[in-house]
């Protein structure tokens, strides 16, 4: 018998298991340099020690999806190495702000299981906790996924689907954010005069900025968080595919459009909340990212006046600059869009 | 009105404006290794805590470059985004060491300002400089530079050009670097045997290595600086420019000869300052970049006998091998010719 | 004369002779976090200060393989830039870990000389020992390299062939790694349930994971390690030579063979001595690899219950996938073999 593992199937999940993944992962300024060459947010929170220590955080915190991609990579050798498409994910929340020093881990629930009516695959609901080393929550969020079986004769391992939140409560926002001392948020060093009250229910930004990909980078990235879905780094065997190259990791393309989303967005410092996120289409390298973004909601933070909520919906698209807002046309999504998500940020009051 | 922010343009600008750029930037180590990891300099003060401590420095500085880099990036947004061409530095004085742990920012005061005869641009004359968290400045350069007009009707913000320093007198030199003990830099350790009296005026070295430029590579870089210059990172835009590819930063090219200087010049550790600096022409990817160095002049320091300082010129060029030091034909450059650079370093007596 | 240094020719080493090597380095997360996004090694001895911690190490440690890269980066410039070609490894052993903070510096001894018949080239044996500040030998290993004359009717300047060990025995073995609290090793954390009781002598693993490599990347990690090859970094060069092409670092598959190893030998966290290795064929880029293990030997270690060590031969193959074990057809080695090493882990009892 080998020792190869070869990730769980449809069939090797049980409603209500738990599963701890390996590997945890201290996080320090090199992985904060190495996201930066790869993605190059402006952010002044997570930029700089002073400017963060002056609003009242500790020192910078990570990007808040360098911590989703290092606790997503983990889930991947457990969950979706016999994936046939990451489907979606609700309810994500950032629970605590995240230093370099601090050790990641994770631990997923399997919260639903559904077998397709053909047989072959099945859809796994996970709750994926990421914490720090004192076990502190810093992250959780359901997803799901379509998972392949071993064996298509195998009994169905259960079926339940879970009830998930549509978007995530303005109430239950802002626990990774320390109160912030708005005299001391400086908006010339952060690049943006527009504060909470400068944005309107239904307005749009495009966000100009293209940036075009290469396959040193998302692979480094991809590697960065330790995530091993081989598509992203096999050609050998991606020429055989459907697609014939190798697949961009679907959360390359959400670390690009919240980068490229700084102009418009310059104040909007945290992300608090995943709605829910699409992967409308693949991203392949050589390929040209842009992306635009619309206020859905806006919402003040129960308790405090120090920041509020904006709920976005950013659209990224493939070699199409988004002046004119490309999205749906009628039902269909424009062909060029990659990347449909709704989330909430934090911007100051 | 859009929250996107489309940069200044030649009438935006006043004489005597003072800008205070975004994103203060805190220097890290893991800055450094990447860093390391894209131009591979090999000078061992940088390199090196040890070597640093024992010569007295408190630990290894960052490369001066990588500081010129950042602080270069942050007047990107604001100085020329609407930039045709970067025309010109000079004066450019490295002022104190930055270490890891250091938070740069900058600013600019606008010292020129020029419109050109055809009414459709201006030249814009900034003096930059970058300070750490404490307020110490770290570098003070001029830069020029030949922006767009948004409206050619609109009248001339000014009409001044300043009287700029042809090169910095040598009794400026040094206040970024420490008192060195000569006794404790180890040459082989350093791996050059050469001081400041071995080097003379006229002396032409080539630095005999080649280095090609990826795409990847060049933009990591330039994102790590924070640098927003579109043209170095949208292929799809590119594509339909005058080259129909990406613009490497011209800092790139500068940051690759340095490295490559090494060989020759191995214990001229320190960039004391930038006389002037010319991209003779742009540079692409699956280029080579080779270059040889010149003594322009040799200087001894007021009040020191444990540096001297090497007025160097340093060509660099595109698929070039510079055995036989490529510079001009003539009055006009090599057609191999990337980067003209007049600067001085500091060596060891 | 040239300030340029072109390396030692064959004639230029004696016997005895004593290297001290440019350019120490310190070593830092920084470099931790790019070697983790260019390889993606997943061991979480070295991924978690937590988990390393836990154990025993004071701290992770730095990646065994960064540690070799970064000393015999060091000994290019002196032993083999003028090298025909790396000829093999002997008798290396890791003697202590080292970890952010630590400064490598090396230095070899010239242990054997025997000029080859044509008296073009002569193999130079050389003892290379990496140490840090403090004096403390971290790695110490045997490589033999052809190196072209400079002169052909130069005098040899030595004929002496030494003897070489064919393997590290046991005994010598775990100097590098402290006692391992074995209670406190968590198996799931780890990524895998294989101890060194699960593992049989000639058992195969194929490691089934393929990594494409791309320019960018090798060129990075090489740089990195400040290895000056110029044969890595010089496509206009390399253009005119045999391959066309850029060469690929030989170490650089051997550390993506390691990373794909995780999956099969998910607790073997520690390199302890490499008993020889083969760059069998160049890997350039464009190209995937694959690897897989068969275990050599097993061995407890004297005075020690909490590890044992584990004899691999790993073998890396280019666009090859490793299910049937591509090794060699009688004499000869599969054409798609890169790599072919034998060496020493340490895994939990």
């Amino acid at each position: 018998m080998t020792k190869t593992s070869t990730g769980n199937f449809f069939e090797d999940f049980r409603l209500g298991q738990i599963i701890r993944h390996a590997t945890p992962r201290t996080m320090t300024v090199g992985d904060v340099a190495l996201y930066t060459g790869l993605f190059g947010p402006r952010f002044a929170v997570q930029s700089s020690d002073a400017f963060a220590i002056a609003i009242g955080y500790d020192r910078a915190p990570l990007d808040d999806l360098l911590v989703f991609h290092v606790v997503f990579g983990k889930t991947v050798p457990d969950v979706s190495l016999n994936a046939v498409a990451n489907l979606g994910y609700a309810g994500m929340q950032f629970l605590a702000p995240v230093f370099p020093g601090d050790t990641l881990s994770a631990t997923s629930e399997v919260i639903g299981l559904k077998e397709n009516s053909n047989r072959k695959t099945g859809i796994v609901y996970v709750r994926t906790r990421g914490m720090k080393q004192d076990g502190t929550a810093v992250l959780e969020y359901v997803r799901w996924v379509m998972v392949r079986k071993r064996d298509e004769s195998a009994p169905a391992p259960g079926d339940h689907v879970p009830r998930l939140p549509t978007f995530v409560e303005a109430r239950l926002l802002g626990s990774a954010c320390p109160p912030i001392k708005r005299e001391a948020y400086d908006l010339e060093l952060a690049g943006s005069p527009y504060r909470y009250g400068d944005y309107e229910i239904g307005e749009k930004i495009d966000h100009v900025d293209g940036i075009t990909v290469e396959e040193a980078e998302h692979q480094t990235a991809t590697r960065l968080y330790q995530n091993t879905a081989r598509i992203h780094f096999d050609q050998f065997s991606a020429a055989q595919s459907r697609f014939g190259r190798r697949l961009i990791y679907g959360g390359h393309v959400i670390s690009l459009a919240r980068a490229i989303s700084f102009n418009g967005l310059g104040n909007a410092f945290h992300i608090a909340a995943v709605n829910g996120g699409r992967h409308v289409s693949p991203l392949f390298a050589g390929r040209t990212v842009f992306a635009w973004s619309e206020v859905l909601a806006k919402s003040e933070l129960p308790g405090r006046d120090d920041v509020g909520a904006l709920r976005l919906r950013t659209v990224a698209t493939s070699d199409k600059p988004c002046a004119d807002f490309p999205y749906k046309n009628g039902e269909d999504y424009d062909p060029a869009v990659l990347l449909d998500l709704d989330y909430w940020v934090l911007i100051p009051r």
